[in-house]
């Protein structure tokens, strides 16, 4: 049998699991902080509900891992995070509005692969679902801050509103019908530049009079506050404007830095109804964007075919980038998460386990040797896996009722009473 | 469209979700204090490493989910997380041993449903591998007795061993083809009772004498040590006997309580090949058992199909049973994360904000009224989803620098000087 992985997935080994669960916990804090409450929903659903035309569309539907259970029942991997939540909203029409949720669970697309793209990745959701002020996404920039701060990132959070992009493209003369794919033009700007879009746009039938008048808008240079002066002078429609200095007010008072109005920011999805966001790092390695997100106020009451008004604003984090820009800034990586390892020198472990018992119970993550190597080879054994201390036991030790702790970095041995195991927390600092 | 989940299928809502992932987290916590690193394999595996004869066997396989990718590859949902570890291990022949991983991840198995029953659910095992001694077989129970200890809950370990049982049905007359046979009827012993099993030996063409002296060794009474002196005397194959003399004295150790030997306990997984545990809840409505395991030291190695030998043994914790037990004892469901809400009065959120982002700087989990709501629904609000405190401030309040802390439960109120809100947090325990 050829063992390995099936094409687009792959194992998290210990030193890569350790580095995702901290990032996960780190995201499960941060967003519990906020109100956040975790959901979680099946990775299989009725492919009825998967294809609903108000969900990914088309395009994403080739991608759906499709499967049939014994009842011969049309089924589907999950795809994204969002038609699940529209769907939970659905069947629970009491839930208590504004529900605020996250979600941090695989999802499954069976497209092409590359180096950053797989078939089974994490999607890291976090929506608040039935409210309109633009408090609730100012709140979903303040944890986007409060994160990568936590993790001593450089980051630039970039907004923009699908309104403002509107109201532009009308104020050009396009047809709400092509705004869509014009749009999709001025997504690739940092892809393609200037002379790229205007082909791009050109090549799509766009006259060049509109043309030239978007390139002018997209140039507009200068602080937020001087682009929203330019725009309130160049737009009819304010609506999208009004939205964003009320944005920007909030976050203000969030203490959010970093925010950069960029009007060329279109972001794919139709389904976005004004704020919409990017997360980059700066001096990463990892330069497509870490965080995607925005309102999107009909989606769900159109994916329900309801009538009723469910506004809904939220962010995706991007798990596997994430971890990338962070293993690019750790240097090391551990193997366990033993922080010691137990070593007994002429004598046997079994002698050792109500000792070590205590230990554990003090909150400290302790292994030892269940082989019975010597002790050059279990020294070896924790260098291997990056366990930070040793504790070496003998005979000796024993009757002193003193033990030997090892600092496996630095060689430093030093002997600690065994009635007072309950300073080793201290000493062995994660 | 019909809204609603795949068969066999559940939404996990925030005040069920907050129960499970306490209980991840505390088994997480566990298996990470005895030296326990986590690991992650995808969802999708090859059919062909499903489907290893060495795997599940032929009756598993029925129950898999099979789907193809763009590349017409034949995969499959994974139904345990034992495959996949012997996958790893297999991949990676460089691996340190002992290998100690825990995976907490959902499993699918098309079959038949019931309550307790479902298609796609939580397998939580927790192995070492590379292990032959029985002190990682008694470190297995003592993180069953640490975890349930943990959460107050009365509870019996049996424990059998695989060799007793072959050597007593060996003293039996029972032929090694039909010896997994006859153990699957002792297995049934508590459900259909000494003539239920009498009755199925009979139907399976066992011979009178055989049956008679079967029912005599599984009827042997008495404390661990009365049985275990009983069998001594009556079965000339003792390595059985002396794993589990050695597994309880290790045991003992590690202060392990409520070991039951109980010698009709086989297990249905015909890959066991030395101790097998199950755990059973005392005065709960969960009756099965919530956690199962044993030692198999033949299976990865066969899996591989290697001739190098590869002992593991490991535990499998029924999350959703020790879920349903759990929710028995808890009286009271949360319907949020949250610790702390802010009811502004006759002031605007935003003005809050500031206040409200240094609260949870501290740690405390804050929400506040994003609608505009009067106090007397906010309150409500807080109530209905179990919120435990309220911040009730006004322009008065903030003058005086002084805010009204609210216990839901009791309606008791305080004041809380603005200068010392780090004291909020003792106050709020969660």
């Amino acid at each position: 049998m050829n063992l390995n992985n099936a094409k687009g997935t792959q194992d998290l080994m210990p030193e890569q699991k350790i580095v995702i669960d901290k990032l996960i916990n780190l995201l499960k804090e941060i967003f519990e902080l906020y109100g956040f409450s975790p959901l979680e929903t099946p990775a299989i659903e009725k492919f009825e509900v998967l294809a609903s035309k108000y969900a990914g569309g088309t395009e994403i539907l080739k991608e759906v891992f499709k499967l049939k259970d014994q009842g011969n029942r049309e089924l589907g991997l999950r795809y994204d995070l969002t038609v699940p939540l529209a769907r939970v909203i659905g069947m629970n029409p009491n839930i208590k509005m504004p529900f605020k949720r996250y979600q941090i669970e695989k999802v499954w697309r069976d497209g092409p692969i590359s180096s950053t793209r797989l078939r089974e990745f994490y999607q890291c959701d976090v929506d608040v679902v039935g409210i309109k002020s633009m408090i609730a996404d100012a709140e979903m920039l303040a944890i986007v801050s409060r994160f990568f701060s936590m993790l001593d990132f450089e980051f630039t959070i970039y907004v923009n509103n699908r309104k403002i992009l509107t109201s532009m493209l009308n104020e050009c003369n396009i047809k709400k019908e092509i705004q869509e794919t014009v749009l999709l033009s001025l997504d690739k700007l940092e892809k393609i530049g200037f002379k790229g879009v205007e082909n791009e746009l050109r090549e799509k039938g766009i006259k060049e009079n509109s043309i030239e008048k978007i390139i002018e808008f997209i140039s507009i240079n200068g602080t937020n506050e001087e682009k929203i002066q330019q725009l309130e002078l160049r737009l009819k429609e304010k609506e999208g404007l009004n939205e964003l200095k009320e944005l920007l007010e909030y976050a203000k008072k969030f203490s959010v830095k970093n925010i950069v109005f960029y009007l060329p920011l279109a972001r794919g999805l139709s389904y976005y109804t004004g704020p919409i966001f990017e997360v980059k790092l700066k001096e990463s390695k990892v330069k497509e964007s870490v965080v995607g997100g925005g309102r999107y106020d009909k989606m769900i009451s159109a994916f329900l075919e309801t009538n009723k008004e469910i506004p809904a604003t939220g962010l995706s984090f991007g798990l596997n980038r994430i971890y990338e820009a962070l293993i690019e800034k750790q240097k090391t990586a551990k193997k366990t998460v033993t922080q010691l390892f137990v070593i007994p020198i002429g004598i046997k472990a079994i002698e050792l386990i109500e000792l070590i018992e205590k230990i554990r119970s003090n909150g400290i993550k302790v292994d030892f040797d269940l082989i019975g190597r010597g002790p050059s080879k279990n020294l070896d054994y924790c260098n291997s896996l990056g366990i930070p201390f040793a504790l070496i036991i003998g005979e000796k030790e024993l009757k002193e009722k003193k033990i030997l702790l090892r600092d496996m970095k630095t060689g430093k041995e030093e002997k600690i009473n065994l009635s007072e195991l309950n300073k080793l927390k201290e000493k062995i600092k994660p």
